[in-house]
């Protein structure tokens, strides 16, 4: 059963985050082995994996509180894209950071409309899926 | 042209937040007599009257944003009833703020839950449209 | 020397804060005796005491800080009567509090204003001296 | 495996958060079914599992986390509780607060110290393991 | 009416963030050409005209919580700047910021004097309403 | 009395944070001269000097705080080396971060692990001392 949630988080994470997530569980694997597991269970395996919500929808609800959050630069732009790979549109993902004005007000917006301008043009360069 | 932002961003305010936005202006109209109309403008009247997002998706993209920035609480009871009012599932409120326990924390989206359980409590009593 | 220090911030503390900050000095007495200390001497003795801005410019700054944190009502309150009683206008607070909705967006915004609108019913009320 | 992580984890979790932890999963139950799981799981099963850190010292650095996030009190009384049900000493406990005043000011550090005032209060009325 | 408010907007816009609000406006007006219009609008237009408060005290009231918020560092070179250009002396810039180690901690009043030594060091090399 | 403090602090101050704290108060000399004492009385000579809890626990709940609080790197490297440096494991440090994605979420955490494993590398290769 524990195998089971592993792989039905594998695949969602596989389908969420793609690349971008699977580089920090690369880059810090030396330090935390199971850091790898730790997403793919959790997030992935048990909430990702819940009805109820669509997975675009998911995503845009990660993009909503990464910028209200602040600080979470490197997270932001993996979600930016697994919004996009999941269907979101652009204009979907920054409808959702412009709105967060309103709530965290607008450097939190600003600094997160950098963000997804640079992974626009890094998608619109076709590095998306190497570089990020 | 001001007044068309503002005839826009009130029929919007009016959709969204109901009786629970309208309290807070009228509480507050004695130090700012200007609040109500700074909210029906920038938030409703530019922000929500964007098009390229559904309303039922801002609500639950402020679900999330006020669960992850914590110490939100009357402005999350408020989104929790326009989410509910534009049409979103009970379930999809629970999917957006236990989610929320991925990028902000067990603690934010266990705080939320509560807010949630007592919003659903009270348009079970029927006081929704009363009391909040 | 130090005792220079805590007579200079004691003085500033009495200025300031007046039986506000005192009440939180005595209600944690018992788990930390020293907190009337530092709080006397970093905050009042050191920063406080130190030239080139108005203790009055130094409330506002308070006022607008704790805003954007959100959470920090009781601190909140006690700088807001700190602020009136050095002879910043009512209006003063309320413009400073209300800017932070750019900042840190409309909810950490609106909730100081609730705050700062009881303040000004318990000092109209007479009860600010006793109570706060 | 799945199984062995839960009861690792459950083993844990009454070690740790006794009654209090337990109350939230309740509490819950009805929006969140899962949620006892979860909080079992990944933070129980998974992390206060690991080698490397006592349990104790997990406590400390819990107690710090939430003092310097601010708006987590009823996760704050849980944690303060399993501190001092793990071994850790009441001063242990205020020291680690009162140090929250360095890196995330004073207001926060003194609305935790409230907070660990009523937490002791109850433990000596002997009301801890009933009602928190 | 609109248009009345839009140009006396754009007056404190010009005034008090001069090239620096600009170029986030032009660094975003392909993802959001109406940002501008919006930052001109309620921060200005609304907020920075109401009367009551100096806007050299707005000035530093934005760099207490921008200071005291923490990953803001465009915005707040941008307000550095304004202070600055309103009149604020540097020794008041650096007051607040320090100020905010007691409410916020030092670890944010130390990386705001960072980018405050850093805007200082610009404009004493001629280069602020070029670069900044 | 004053100059009793200032000695302990400075003795506490070297032992804990070595040049990683001393280049902050030098850094920032020019702006405010007394920065370094502020640094050493407050938090070395009156907190970190009580008794009751270890300097190798300070320094975990500060890496603790640290991480949820977000947006404080430069602190967090200069507390991880205090930790290594007072006798912590590296195992130590990393299971405080990663038991932060449970309070504080899991970007919060990743983002502290790669900070972590950028100093690891750095007195691995021996420039901990001369660099941070």
């Amino acid at each position: 059963m524990g195998g089971d949630r592993y792989a039905r988080g594998l695949e969602k994470f596989m389908q969420v985050d793609g690349k971008g997530g699977q580089k920090a569980v690369d880059d810090l694997a030396e330090l935390v082995p199971e850091l790898g597991r730790y997403l793919v269970e959790y997030p992935f395996g048990d909430i990702y994996s819940r009805p109820g919500l669509e997975l675009a929808t998911r995503e845009l609800a990660a993009v909503a509180a990464l910028t209200a959050m602040g600080g979470c630069e490197p997270q932001l732009r993996v979600h930016i894209h697994a919004a996009l790979n999941l269907g979101c549109s652009r204009q979907q993902v920054v409808e959702v950071i412009l709105q967060m004005s309103v709530y965290a007000g607008f450097p939190r917006a600003i600094n997160a409309l950098y963000t997804v301008k640079d992974v626009f043009a890094r998608r619109d360069a076709g590095e998306a899926r190497r570089e990020d």
